[in-house]
């Protein structure tokens, strides 16, 4: 009994790592699908999100009846709340990608992304991805260090964020309101979506040490 | 024990509901402070984003405690677990009211929100208030017919947030990018308020009858 109880949270860390890599391949197709208006990538990401919320749902459902037939305590207690708060932002982080490639598909056949701020908006891809895998990473080895140093990434997230704003704002901006827009949404969707990543790497801290750090929270 | 058990189920509602009241203070005020252009108020709304911030890592610490010394089962385990859900959402709410305080802030003593969508904010503004006002009755009540009617208050802010996109995109726009983008952030704000609000309208649905409305989600 005891061992099927624990089986029970090791699949719910697996579940968590499964989500890791179903959001991590959507911002990554996403991005690729904003920048090359690949309509095919987009729809893919729209259409996929299903499935994050699916293995949610499931985790969900495992939780409710872990903590109703057993009385997980201590370590095992924090993972299942640890587990439902990761999952919650997990799931947010599925729909952020798919909120890119909904704008993606929206401007299609033209770029919602002027060539001026491609670089701009491929390094806030990159970014996202190095901090969902090291989440991912994190909640495997439940390692609190790597957990830690996410707070680099989603700095570096920010400032593309700023320089986003700068660029948008600037005299010599030639595309109107219109891109303006979707840029502005853009580059918020990138970042809500690291924020969620840290969020998650600071619940595996909570996880192993009892104690969640602060979170970020950013305009 | 039981009964001591049941007043701290109980508490949590209460303090659920305090946060709610709070939020619904935070919008209003924040809603004036951008229309007003009142620096003093936006003030108000962002420095006492922390009692929000407090009410709800209380709210945490009593589930956990709960959890730990009690084995809630059926409808108790159901109000832990969509307490925990439901202090997320309103947590986040806290942050989106702030948001829109600090664009108020940052164009004082300018007003971020040219004439023409002075109507359409102050309507957003009257909206979130209307649900957060709503989703507190809910709450305390446990009354599952108001919370399915918020989705009707949800349907209005996303109609009022895409005629706001139609002034914005319209050829007679004269205001330029910058007030552009502060208006497709502060628009996204009392979007994601707006549904926060019916996700914890749902939770009490959950609560009471063990299964959760599916959420909207949006662009």
């Amino acid at each position: 009994m005891r061992d099927a109880y624990h089986d029970e949270l090791d699949a719910l860390t697996e579940q968590l790592v499964e989500m890791t890599r179903l959001v991590r391949s959507a911002i990554s197709r996403a991005t690729t699908a904003l920048l090359d208006a690949d309509l095919h990538l987009a729809e893919s990401v729209i259409s996929q999100d299903e499935e994050v919320n699916r293995i949610f749902a499931e985790i969900e459902t495992s939780i409710f009846e872990l903590m109703a037939r057993q009385q997980p305590v201590a370590v095992d207690l924090r993972m299942v709340i640890a587990a439902l708060r990761m999952g919650t932002d997990l799931e947010r982080m599925g729909d952020l990608a798919e909120h890119v490639a909904k704008v993606a598909r929206l401007r299609h056949p033209e770029s919602a992304i002027p060539p001026e701020i491609r670089d701009t908006i491929l390094e806030m891809g990159q970014i996202a991805e190095r901090l969902i895998t090291k989440t991912g990473s994190c909640i495997a080895s439940r390692d609190v260090d790597t957990a830690m140093e996410l707070e680099a990434d989603d700095d570096a997230m920010d400032k593309l964020h700023r320089r986003l704003f700068k660029v948008l704002m600037a005299k010599d901006w030639k595309y109107g309101v219109e891109p303006a827009i979707d840029v502005t949404l853009i580059g918020r969707y990138y970042e809500r979506y690291a924020d969620h990543a840290v969020r998650v790497a600071h619940d595996v801290v909570y996880l192993v040490t009892g104690s969640r750090p602060q979170d970020v929270t950013t305009v």
